[in-house]
Formats: structure tokens, C-alpha cells, sequence
């Protein structure tokens, strides 16, 4: 094991409750925090039993920071694998912080994003792809992607890709042996190219298999974006509302309201749906809504559905039309809205339009039907939580460049090209599976995956 | 210590983080926890010693619902002076919420606000004021509210108060000393009224010295609540932003952008300054800006300091003028905003303010001047936190009718009254200073206070 310096960070989110967890990680963690902890009858922390407790002070010099609980995990039975101290004191901002500082002079430094992760990984506790799962748990919407996140974080995802590696290694070896042998000029060894030839398709269909679920996989893990657009007024403010079920965005009777846009999450049967509520979009010479407008521009070009807001009561007009254009290239929805009041909308481009719905924003009448099309749109097969899906667009990438290469590999056995050029592919095809857990990829690449982790994990 | 039943919530802030505890805490914590608990080669906690840890899974039958570890403290030594069980898992709100569904499903009942805090004062580990400390540690918005909730946590102002209280309860032993010697029809003491007096008037000194700084702890607990006034487009949401260094309010120019009520905090050398920006002041037929108004002048009516800014590059208005009578009967300081660009503004009315600062928003111009304006306002003496400092509202309310009725107690004594009459006045005092560590106070005025706590605490 490699030996770094001390680090410490806030663990728990940061907040108002009853507890902060400071956690204090490497070889020195029990020195530096021993230096500034006061126990029950001056009891030093220095004799402290790994996977024990005590309760105490910290102390800044002989200033009373803060009553705390003290625990000891020695490594490598610890979270990154090294010496980890844990300080529970009062879950406050101020407290948090005071402890902290006390801790950071007393000779630790401040840990950087995702670093206690990356030192678990380094460490060699877990790999890569687990890595990953670990901030996609505390990240994760639903249920569903909680478990999905779980599953992978206790390295099935790992075995899986080892496997596949192991398939290519093999490949690799048959190689090398056939080889060996046409180095003495005998003649290619036929059944050397056969079985070359059925691992690899075997490499490919597991591949397949493992990213059939891949797409639904990625809005499990990152929410399924949902822009509602509509001009002012038609009642995306009302929608986003009755979804959440409570009142988050400003909803009143004037035109061009919603001044920013909003972002919530609703859970639609374990699928995180991101829900992106937009200003009224309309050309405009106000500043604070010019801002919304563009800013609802760009999320429609983000977003994995859009749901047109058409209001029944009122005839369409340009404004309609040019909304109407907006979704053409998109998957959409269209909901006519406030079919409680008369309907006055017509017109020969409705007939062109798919998926459209009848509801009642303010009543919630249809509500339940556009949850089903949504379902219907994103979700045809069912997915349990408990398989291995790949969920990381990540992962998602590497695997595709693992089926390409190996497809090449087959391709270039088809036209009779020298075997060890079909190492080459299956070489890159190893480095790709590699690239998943880790065993193959650039430090500064990993080095990237773990800044976008939060501060503490 | 009294018997109740196993209850659990979150203890960590509500949010993303790398750990997030479930406490659990009752005579059934451990029980219930191992229903749940998975260890490592299926080992169960029943066996768990007091102050040590275990590393496994929570599952919900046979499904794994997270990896955590598991610690126990052993009552009375823990925070509620019951059995503890606190569980470290995934910091994520879904990972969060699993756990404690399922500690829940296994017998627990969820915590009410405060719940925790207040079994450690029913179970006697705590007194109320001590209870209520760390509630304040908790919310403390500098390190100087934070260090004065720290000493009321560890009982100095307990003790102080039990000090008083024992002046009392031997007056009123000498008054019953008295009152046996009377019914013999002797004469009535005179050393005993004397020495009454005497203690009466030492305990009066002694409240008022605790009460001395009640007003600078009353703004250290709960922030100087300032309130930014001035009609659209002086200059407010300019001024919160140089105070706060960062970018908040939307800050544009057109009057009448900020709709909402924005309140933050900024730390003024230790003293929690709570700034609430409001909606321009005006009358408007807009509807979304009326509500902004109302706020705006209910604000006004809460705050301890009022700032009026004032724009020097235009005439006053009749607006402005409105807007200078809002401030009358409050403390306030008059901002004249823009210094940096001509000056148009006069009038005798601006002769008859007072504490008027010339600053220019945009450019920090006048800031420390402001600052320095509000701590000569409020804080003239100096404030160390080391001491005991009564900062809640209800203690100061408390020790006021303590004093109170001591006083009539002497005022008793000085009119000649029966010497039993006096008793009442003690007892009352009494009692009311056995209001702040709770040892006389009423189980419904307790459990009021509890539910102002958050969850998890």
C-alpha cells in the first residue's frame, strides 16, 4: 500500500442536524486528532482500539470546541483502507467548521473531492466501476437507482467485466501459442482461427447483453430530463405543481410568471424523472425574462422529452406554431390543457401531432395517462434492480469500443490477415474492459472521475 | 429512569454527503437493529459491547438494502441516557430513507422534533437550559453564538441558576423559622427580616448582572435581524450582495426585480447579522410585486435595524419621503447610496436624521463605515463568549419575574407585611427560575419547546 498524508473533510451533508461526521483518513489520522481531543479523565485517544469508541472534547489549545465522540477504524479494515478516525460533534455549520479547522492546523489537510474514494481505489479496496457506485448511491433519486447503484457498488458489474476480460486474455494466449508455432513455418493452425473466432463472438454477445439495458440504465441513474414548454400562461407552473404535488414554482394569473427555470425530481415507479419547468417562451424586451427564455432554449436541446403545453381554449396562433416547430426533431408529448373550459383550438397541424393528451393541470384530470406514456415512450422492458445494468454512460462508451474492436478482430480472421493484427484489436478491446474497473486507464482520467465526487466521500 | 419505547430518524443534515446515521434509541435499539443487521459471516449484534462498532449490511429480508456500520452506546451513557444504536450508512437521501424504513418496519417508532434531546432531559442527564443549548449550538450562525450555546451546554448557566435558588430556598427556610417562632406569640424576629432583606437583595444583584448582556445574547443567539428599505432601483439588492461578497438576489436595473424576500446571514465579528433585502417599496398594480410590498412592511415591523437607502443622483420624491416616515419610531441608519455619481438630492427633511452614511453599493465605498455604525449601535460593550451569557428570550423572561417578585418581596418586608405574605412572592420567584433549567415547569410548556428542535436531535 502506497502512503500518503493525513487528510479530513466534512462526511455528512452539510446542514443543520444533530450529528457531523468529520473523517480524518491516513497513516497519521490518530496522531493529529489525539493532539487536539480531551477525554474523560485526560484519557489520550493514542491506546484506542480499532472499531472502538469515546466520548470527549475537542480542544483548540485549552479553548472548548466541541463535545464529540471519537472512533477508530485501523486499516485496512477502514473505508479507504488506511487509518481512519471519525469525529462525531454537533451537526451544525459552525460547529462542523470549528472542528474542522481545529483538525486541519492540528497537521491534517483538507481532502479534496471524491479523495477518500480515490484513496480506496488506489488502495486497491475496490475498483474502479465500484468507485463510481459509491457516489451514484448517495447521488441516486429512487429506490431503483439506489439498488441498481448498490449492485454495482459490491462489484457485480466488476465480475462481470473481469470475465469478459478473461474471455480476450485467452484469445490473446491462443494467439500467442499459434504464433509460436507458424514462427517454425508450419501452416496456420485452422481450429486456432475457429476458436479465436467463437470466443470473440462470445465476447460480443455478452457485450450485447450487458448494454441491452443501457439506455434505460443511464435515466435510472442520471433521471429521465423532461422540458415543459408551452407559451406564458398555458399552465406548465400549474403541471410542474400537480406532478410534485406541492407549491414550489410561483403560479399567479400573469403572463411570463416563472422568471427562472426550475428543476425538480419526481419519482415515476422507481425512474427519476428530472422535470424542467421553463419561462413562457416568447420573444420578449424584458431582461429577467429574455434570461429565462434563452435559458429554455438550451434545456430543450438537453432534454430526453419535451412536453408541449397547448391551451384548448384559446386558438392557435404563431407563438403556437413556433413552439410546435421547437419539438419536431424531439421525443414529445402533447398535452391539451384546461380541457375543463370550451374548446376553441384547431387546426390542420394537430392532426400531424403523436402522443397527444387531454388534462386538467389544475384539476389533475390526465395526469395519470401521461405518466403511462412516459413509461410507454422510455420503458418497454422492466427492469427489477437486482441484474447488472450498465447505467454509466462511462462504462457505456468503453463497452462499445470493446464490441468494435472485437468485431474488427472477427472481421480481419474473415479476410485471412495475419493473426497477430487481430492481436492488435483484441488488444484494444482488453484495454477498453480495462478502462471499467480501472485496471487500464490514465491517472489523469482518473483522476477526473473522482473530482465530479462531493467533498467528505 | 423511566421506560419508553424504541424510537429513529436521521441524525445527520438532510442532503447528498458521503454518510449519513440513524440513530435509535430505547430499551429495544439493539434488538430491533439486529433484526436487520447482517455482519460479516452472518455474526449478529446482540453480543456488541458498549463503545465499539461493527461492519455489515441492513437487509430487508433477504434483500440488501445498504452497507453501514453499526455503533453502540450502552445507556446511561449515551445521548439520551438510553440505549443507543447509531448506523453510518450511505450518505444519500435515498439510502437515508431505506434505512430508516426499515428500522421502522422492525419495530422502531420515528422520532418526533427533539425527541432524542428531550429523553436526556426527562432522564435527568440534562436540564432544560442545557437541552435548549443544544438546539443553539446546532443553529449558531458565528463561533461566537456557537461558544456561548457551548458553555450553557455543559450547565454554567444551570449552575448559576441553581445558585440563586438556593438564596431563595433559605429564605424562605428563615421565613419558616420565623413563622414557628411567631406562633408561640413571641415578637417576630427582627434579624430575620434583616437577613431576608439581605438575601433578597443579593439574589436581585446577581439576576441583574446575568441580565446585563441578555440583549447583546438575544442578538448573538438569534441574529440582528437588518432590514434593507428604499424605493426600486436605489440600490438595495446591490448593498445585500457587497455584504454577502456573492452573487444572491438577481440584481438588474429594472425597479422592482426583486420579488421575493431574501433573507441571509453574514457574520459582523461574531454577531449573526441577519439581513432581509425586500420587494422596492411601492404601490403597484402588480400582483407578484404586491406580495413582495406586504412582506416587505411586515419585515419592517420585525427588525431591530431598519436601512434606509436613499439614491444622492435624484431629488427626493414623494416616495422617498414615505418611505423616511417608515423608519420614525425605529433604529436605523440612513444609506445615501451612488456617492459616486452627482449629486441631486437635498431637502430639510434629510437635517433631521441621524447616523447617515454615504456609500457607494456598487463599489464596497462606505461599507466598513456602516459596519462599524451597527456594532456602535448595539454593541457597546465587548462580548467574549467565555462568560455565561443569557441569550434566550425565555430565560431572560424567566429571570425578569425572578427579580420582580423579589422585589416585592422586599417592598413586602420594607411595608411591614406578614412575613408569610413575603413567602408567596419567594415562592413565585422560585418557581420561576426553576422555569429555566425545567425542574419547575410544566409538562405541556416542555414538550413546546422540544417541538421547536429538528428532527433527529
Amino acid at each position: 500500500m502506497k502512503e500518503f498524508d493525513t487528510i479530513a473533510a466534512v462526511a455528512t451533508p452539510v446542514g443543520e442536524g444533530g450529528i457531523s461526521i468529520i473523517r480524518v483518513s491516513g497513516q497519521k489520522s490518530l496522531e493529529i486528532v489525539d493532539r487536539v481531543f480531551k477525554g474523560v479523565k485526560e484519557r489520550r485517544l493514542i491506546d484506542i482500539k480499532s472499531y472502538t469508541m469515546r466520548y470527549g472534547f475537542i480542544i483548540d489549545n485549552d479553548e472548548l470546541i466541541d463535545e464529540v465522540i471519537v472512533s477508530y477504524m485501523k486499516g485496512p479494515k477502514s473505508f479507504t483502507a488506511e487509518d481512519v478516525v471519525e469525529i462525531n460533534c454537533h451537526g451544525g455549520i459552525i460547529s462542523t467548521n470549528r472542528v474542522l479547522d481545529v483538525i486541519v492546523k492540528a497537521g491534517a489537510r483538507l481532502a479534496e473531492p471524491g479523495e477518500f474514494t480515490k484513496r480506496a481505489f488506489i488502495n486497491g479496496r475496490i475498483d474502479l466501476s465500484q468507485a463510481e457506485a459509491v457516489i451514484d448511491i448517495i447521488r441516486a433519486k429512487t429506490d431503483l437507482s439506489m439498488k441498481s447503484a448498490l449492485v454495482q457498488s459490491q462489484g457485480k458489474l466488476s465480475r462481470e467485466i473481469n470475465r469478459l476480460r478473461e474471455y480476450l486474455l485467452n484469445v490473446l494466449a491462443l494467439i500467442e501459442y499459434d504464433v509460436d508455432f507458424t514462427e517454425d513455418d508450419e501452416e496456420p493452425d485452422e481450429t486456432v482461427s475457429l476458436r479465436v473466432n467463437d470466443s470473440l463472438l462470445k465476447t460480443v454477445k455478452d457485450i450485447d447483453s450487458l448494454l441491452e439495458n443501457a439506455e434505460e440504465g443511464k435515466l435510472i441513474r442520471d433521471g429521465l430530463k423532461l422540458v415543459i414548454i408551452g407559451k406564458p400562461n398555458v399552465g406548465k407552473s400549474s403541471l410542474l405543481n400537480a406532478l410534485l404535488q406541492e407549491k414550489r414554482a410561483i403560479v399567479t394569473d400573469i403572463p411570463g410568471t416563472t422568471r427562472d427555470v426550475i428543476e425538480e425530481y419526481i419519482n415515476l415507479d422507481g425512474i427519476p424523472l428530472k422535470i424542467i419547468d421553463t419561462a413562457g417562451i416568447r420573444e420578449t424586451e424584458d431582461i429577467v425574462e429574455k434570461i429565462g427564455v434563452e435559458k429554455s432554449r438550451e434545456k430543450i436541446e438537453e432534454a430526453d422529452l419535451v412536453v408541449l403545453m397547448l391551451d384548448v381554449s384559446i386558438p392557435l396562433d404563431d407563438e403556437d406554431l413556433e413552439i410546435i416547430n421547437y419539438v419536431k426533431d424531439k421525443k414529445y408529448i402533447v398535452l391539451f390543457n384546461k380541457v375543463d373550459l370550451d374548446s376553441n383550438i384547431s387546426g390542420e397541424v394537430l392532426n400531424e401531432l403523436e402522443n397527444k393528451i387531454n388534462i386538467s393541470a389544475k384539476t389533475g384530470l390526465g395526469l395519470e395517462n401521461l405518466k403511462d406514456k412516459i413509461k410507454e415512450l422510455f420503458f418497454n422492458g422492466k427492469l427489477d434492480g437486482e441484474s447488472v445494468i450498465v447505467s454509466n454512460t462511462r462504462h457505456k462508451e468503453a463497452l462499445y469500443r470493446a464490441r468494435e474492436n472485437c468485431l474488427s478482430a472477427i472481421e480481419s480472421i474473415k479476410n485471412g490477415d495475419f493473426i497477430d493484427l487481430v492481436s492488435i484489436y483484441v488488444t484494444s478491446g482488453l484495454k477498453a474492459l480495462g478502462e471499467i474497473t480501472g485496471s487500464e486507464l490514465e491517472e489523469d482520467l482518473v483522476n477526473k472521475i473522482f473530482t465530479e465526487f462531493c467533498v467528505g466521500k
